[in-house]
Order: C-alpha cells, then sequence, then structure tokens
C-alpha cells in the first residue's frame, strides 16, 4: 500500500536512496537530512499511513520494541545522554509530511536542541558514517 | 512490580489522586497537572520502568494502540487540530520523572506550545472537567 507522490513511501521502498540504520519487512530507519541533531533517525513504516490512526496494527505493536532497539544503539554509538521520541500528527502538531514517521532524537547534557528544531547539516560523507556507526550498535 | 517513592507509581496505582481518562489491567491514562497545553494527557504503565529501554514487553506492543485511541478522543472532546505524541528518555531529554510516560499534546493551528513547555494552569474544577469530556468521547 504505497502511494504516488509520497516522498516517504519512495525512501521506506528504497527508490529515492537514504542512510539506512535498520530495514526489516514492515520499516525502513533512516537518518533526517535535516536533523535537529546528528544522527537524529525516523523510522519509516513501509506501508503508507497518513498518521498515528490510521497505522495499520501490526507496526502499532512493533515500533515501540524498534524505537527502543534503535535509541539503544544511537546512544552506544553516538554517546548521547538522552532521546526524544516523537511523533508528530497534524499541521498543528509540526507534521510536514504525511506519510507517518517517528523521530529518535539524540540528545546531550546543556544542548540547545529545541523542538521543533533549527536543522543542523551534515559535512560531506559524515551522514554516512553516522548511519554506519549506529548500524554496527544494533 | 512498584518503586517506593516513586510519584507515578502511586498515581498509576491510584494512591496519589488523578484526573484519569482511561485505565486497564497495564496502563493508568491521566491529564498532566502542568500541561503545554489543556488536555494534555500522560499514558503511565502500572509497572514502574525507568524508561523506554525498560519498558516491558507487553506494554510496548500495547502502548501505540492507546496512544491511538486516546489521541482520537482528545481531538473529538477538545477539537484540537493536531497532536504531538513525545516520550522522553534521561535528563538531558527532558524527562523529570524516572517512571516511563508518554505525552499526548493536543496541538492548534497558530498556537504559541513549545516542546519543552511553559506550563499552564487549570481552573478550580477545569481539569476533571477536561478529563471527562475526553472520557466520554473514547
Amino acid at each position: 500500500m504505497k502511494q504516488e507522490d509520497c516522498i516517504f513511501c519512495k525512501i521506506a521502498g528504497g527508490e529515492i536512496p537514504s542512510a539506512v540504520i535498520y530495514e526489516d519487512e514492515d520499516f525502513r530507519v533512516i537518518l533526517d537530512v535535516a536533523p535537529a541533531a546528528k544522527g537524529h533517525a525516523l523510522i519509516l513504516p513501509k506501508n503508507h499511513y497518513k498518521d498515528l490512526w490510521e497505522l495499520g496494527e501490526k507496526e502499532s505493536a512493533a515500533i515501540m520494541a524498534l524505537a527502543a532497539k534503535v535509541t539503544k544503539a544511537q546512544k552506544e554509538a553516538l554517546h548521547c545522554d538522552g532521546i526524544n521520541v516523537l511523533q508528530n500528527n497534524g499541521t498543528a502538531a509540526g507534521q510536514s509530511v504525511f506519510h507517518f514517521h517517528m523521530h529518535l532524537i539524540p540528545r546531550y547534557e546543556e544542548d540547545q536542541v529545541e523542538i521543533p528544531w533549527k536543522t543542523l547539516s551534515y559535512e560531506d560523507g559524515e551522514m554516512e558514517k553516522t548511519a554506519d556507526a549506529i548500524r554496527k550498535a544494533l
């Protein structure tokens, strides 16, 4: 169940390349290209669900365990002090792509991260290296 | 599995009163007394888990479906335009009570909510009325 012209359907399906941390039958986990902090990841279901209220039963049951697994690897690879798990529904809540996604945001003591965030940039190759480090810690 | 001196264990177990929206064997959902927006709810597991990395398998599998159910009722009762689902792990991420909890934050177009938020206050009786409205919409 993909939706034409949905960028997250294309990323989750591998049609558009991304820095992939994890993949299984139902999900692809990637690094956000406009991160709040380096290593900021997104869990994308492969099926198209607009938001939390459409999310499939199978994905709903699996996603928090996946979030726990990925954030544990982020902590290990990035040495961050904490993690925000954030999932926005509706424009008023800051949702900008209408394909359900869950943000996993590494946090550090004394960091200046605000949510919603000013986006950071990766240096050339840095995103791939970061993804690689997290993937190895899974 | 409760922890002595954990305020959320006492609230989830009903020893300390709260504005309850929903309860089942594993969870109690209440209104946050220091909300980002009126109707801001918290999902509390009854068992004590410090954070996402300790969360039990059963609760992990059930919590997103519960979040979908409660936020749908918040939308219906509060006529909000969107919802943030937020779960903080570690002091650096804004976690202040070390009993796993998930924030469900009603959002409105053009609201001034920032995360982390400046807390609002309820008028006398307003929290109970708000909880009642959401409970009826479940």
